[in-house]
């Protein structure tokens, strides 16, 4: 999914709840900031914690969190960035595709006036439908969504039926694809020169979901997620104790800040790793699907076409 | 737009306020400074503020602001770029299919003494006005504009037309010469064995025009640009208070000076993020797209050419 | 290997053992520590240590340490990923190259009433068995295993034989590919012009294998290695030294957070460096391998499958 | 230009004037010291200063500043190291294209004994001294430089004229060569099945002089330009009356060695930014072209060759 | 070269001295250790340094500074590691053309009882000779080495002779491959459309040796390095009297150390910035070329292979 308020002024965004880290976070701030109103009381009260807790430490750890919180956001961008580049190169190669498979499978004489211009545009309509179900299906593979029923006016029943058993069912539209590809050229629609193109937008659409699917099944590497949420959790829990000495009725306020931001950069660091999720910060599989969708249709001529996706509630899915 | 006055000496560029930061920031940092004046004035004159305020805060808190803001920067900048190469690549894929269209297509027997002769360099300038108008009317899709008139001197009024209903213009445009080509190609006008250097060509326009829909569609995900607008704004109005018992009287220059340099960076990021609209730091479409159609009908041998277009008041649009 | 347990909630993560960087570091942390008890220890009892030790050399050389613990570990992490994105590219290609050797090789009249029939079939399910020998082949040969035994099932016997002298197994495997299609070939069950295209698909995996190759036999610098150990163990062992007269009684406690995180930063760095080993954060490539295996050998239509591997005890191995 | 006395001892490195950053800053540096030594001497004389002037608003903009400083020159060295890789794409490109000619340029029947071998042999020489014409010719179209009479013994008289009204020359030399090559091919010359590779090279020429136009005319977004230079001059220019409590009589050496680092590495910024000038640190554009000259005559099995440049006082043009 | 070492343990890595940063920088570091000792002395005998002294500048300008130092490391590394990636693409691209060789080369009737079957395998055991004379030669190219007589064995007495007089011997090299190759076509030993697979992979040999000169012959612009240099050697030289007033007594132990991690960094810069030579750091060029050699003479089914060379004292040359 995808927030588009963002066309709100600067002074409105700050006071946004949807679609920030702060959902994924306010527990643990409660948490931190409670202690430290505990632990401001117990010292006001009792005068029990040591002067010798400083700054110190939080000041030369600080640094490293600072690089290493950078260094995670950068790389959860980055993953995020990737997705959204295969998802921009599907709608590419799915206008590529079509566009060859409207110009480059033809009668050997040229279209008009032979036995199989039917036949041959009948061929064309029937690929792009494949092409358009292999969108959808390859949308609800990487979300794990089993709505296969969607595919049923895009594919032939048969066709439907043979890809239940599948385990990997775009890969399985990819390879039919390939079939007819070479039913076409066998009978001369193709001609032997223009298979290697054809061809290699079919290479295309299996690299695409290979990209998808690498960042799918392998997030940044556990040692890196667990060390940087335990040195977060140590710096915010440990502070109040630090600081209490030198700020001390506003060691709440301060640790509510500083727990703000920490926690913040480590939250959207975990909700922008999976991009294919259905998180407010994910991106909108459905609407781009249904974009290639009406596009491809349209350039097949068709004037009926289901409308695009528009954003509810601010957020786009 | 591009600002273009960046030969000035670099003392000069101090005092510069057109295509800088200041314009979109003066409010903020107007009522920043405002409000360290009345925190000032209250402190100096009640002695209100508790000397527990101190500086620790924002020592803590300013370096991962500094590294996310520089994450945002960087982030930002790479939209920039990543989009004036893709219309770098225009600039480079329009003259290299011009050039193909000028060379491959030809009447299998040589130029000279075929009856073909005119018909192909009709078709050829004809193929190459094509390519302008895809380029111009790519800009006006990226730039939400509808002054489609434009491209009249350039398409047939009935393919104009057709253009009307289409959701995606450049995108038929590019099929409209698909189309041409396997018309070409089936009259013997294109070895069939070069048709796959002028497909991937157009491959390439639907590439380019499909990196740009998607910098354009996809900001940088929300959760970022508002938490980090949310800890500036928190960290120049927490500042005053932080600072005033240390500072004294100099509070507000200080917080000037600070809540410069940090909305200053978070202004910048917001204005380099979506490099296609009409600010005076965004692309400069228009010169571009001019420059293409000049170099494109130079090479038809034309010589009546439209002027490139001159910076306005240091900004070329 | 990968760790799986990684949806397990954001509290449960702070105390996860397995899969975290606390297993390479115990030692260094644990001797740390307890010369930090030692130096308190000597300062509080005999007032030992001089007041000229502060935290300034702390400040002055930790910005620098983080900053190169961060470029030490952007340089890990990008080396798990390329290497990652090889194996991912080596996902695509298998496909593509199966679904190439079924679409692409095929009697010239078409494929029924032949004679050539079932020796074209047969010779396509041999070409995907050695396609999956390969993967498995260049697995073992990536973690220096050497149960070659395992692809009796995928090679005849002569093949396998042959394989034994060769040095670089995974390279003899391609070669041997490349001989059989230009058998075909010869034997004009593939066109001339397709020939390109099933060569670029062995060129591809060649280059996927002597990337995997170039990452595993080069490591990063020993100099960047050994500054950077260097560094933080100088660090932390001088830490106690410098803080003790500030911090006095809670020295061992700072020491051992600082230490935790600074040791934590650089074991990750080594252990990510190599993501090809059997360490808990490595790729898992058996899994990966298997996968592969199931999808290529679905395609040739069996459907007697080998299980995907399940993760044993929380690891992908 | 390039310096070249960079294998001179580290200490010699030193005390280098030229081609280092000073000569752009020295004004800048000698104004900000001179601020100094006149805040340091009211202060130490009339006790003019406010003690609530302090460091602290450094500290707190440093951070950023540093980092933003860093982001330009990382920004800037891109530039330049994308400049050099298309130079070093345009030296490998003009080997590829000379050896291409070379071979695939040949009379049907082999070389030997027919009635074409002069003139195809003239032919391969024409085009490879084209080539040459169009490094030159493109290193004169970067540089801005109008001397196109260098090309008098590269091109003929009639060509050299027809690229007078050009408003861009290389590529009217690139699209010459496309003609020239229709004209091989319909001779019978070339192979119709290696056109592509041909084109291909003619393409990768056009790229990469797009690639290079692209960086000479857009530089750097204004805003992050006019915003650093600000927040480094105020820093500068403030710096004095921060510190001049604390440091006292060393204020001015303070201040030139902080400004000395601040100064210099914005200003390495700007001069790195455009690589294709005639600064001292920019691309070596006219040794490089008289390199690719050399390298292409001696493939023609050439003798008399121009010397290739030397380095004139430690920079090479 | 490349360190071998890595493999033993963490603690025994903090003791090495071979391939380590320090044999660089022992001397500035005793110089400026040296000077500290001299400026303790002095201050503690007389009382001659002025409390003014602190240590403000030093933090101000040790953010940039390390920075600075990162962006260095960062792109010698980047040096580096492009460096390595090409000498891959090498070995990738020597067994992708090894295999087109003997696969693609054939008689056009199939192998076996045609009149040219010895003088196939002759020509394409010659054509293997040269691509592992290529190998070695750009080796020695690049180390600036001339000890071309290696190359008796690989190539004949004549084409050995010829390549005397040539500035760029492994450019002349791949040229003779050309040749050769259009010979075999032209006697119909290569199909006319797996001309261009040939010819790419020629292509690759020129891009991979392009892309080693590129790196070579430019080095990061000098002005950096300049900069570099002087701010370390201004930041290491005035620290003893900056933090004198302030340590004491232990002013050399924390210079030495804050020197040490700022030379090292500065010096591993200088070594790993160009990675053809025969530094520690340096890739083992001798190593990867004896293991194609031995890898390409395989394909050949030779059994008589040249050893792998070994690492000597825990460097591999």
């Amino acid at each position: 999914m995808l927030v588009t308020e963002r066309r709100s002024t600067w002074f409105r965004i700050l006071f946004k709840y949807r679609g920030t880290a702060f959902a994924r976070m306010r527990g643990r701030l409660a948490y931190s900031t409670l202690l430290a109103v505990a632990v401001t009381f117990v010292d006001l009260k009792f005068g029990y914690f040591h002067p010798d807790l400083t700054v110190i430490p939080f000041t030369l750890v600080g640094l490293s969190l600072s690089i290493f919180l950078g260094f995670r956001n950068n790389t959860s961008y980055d993953r995020f960035w990737e997705g959204r580049k295969l998802w921009g190169q599907l709608v590419n190669t799915s206008r590529t595709l079509t566009r060859q498979l409207l110009t480059l499978i033809a009668a050997p004489g040229g279209d008009a006036g032979t036995a199989d211009t039917d036949a041959i545009s009948e061929f064309r309509r029937e690929m792009v439908y494949r092409l358009i179900a292999f969108v959808h299906c390859f949308r609800m593979h990487l979300r794990d969504q089993d709505k296969y029923e969607e595919l049923r006016e895009l594919l032939s029943a048969t066709e439907l039926e043979s890809l239940k058993p599948e385990l990997n069912k775009p890969n399985a539209i990819v390879q039919a694809m390939g079939f007819r590809l070479r039913d076409a050229w066998q009978r001369g629609w193709i001609h032997p020169m223009h298979v290697p193109i054809l061809e290699q937008s079919l290479t295309s659409l299996t690299d695409i979901q290979g990209g998808c699917e690498r960042i799918k099944s392998t997030p940044i590497p556990f040692s890196y997620t667990s060390l940087i949420h335990q040195i977060v959790a140590l710096y915010c829990i440990a502070l109040p104790f630090g600081i209490v000495k030198t700020v001390g009725l506003f060691t709440p306020v301060v640790v509510c800040i500083v727990a703000y931001a920490f926690y913040g950069l480590d939250a959207i660091g975990d909700e922008v790793e999976n991009p294919f999720g259905l998180d407010p910060n994910d991106l909108p599989l459905s609407s781009l699907s249904r974009m290639i969708e009406v596009n491809l249709r349209q350039r097949l001529g068709e004037t009926e076409l289901p409308p695009l996706l528009k954003p509810k509630g601010g957020l786009l899915s």
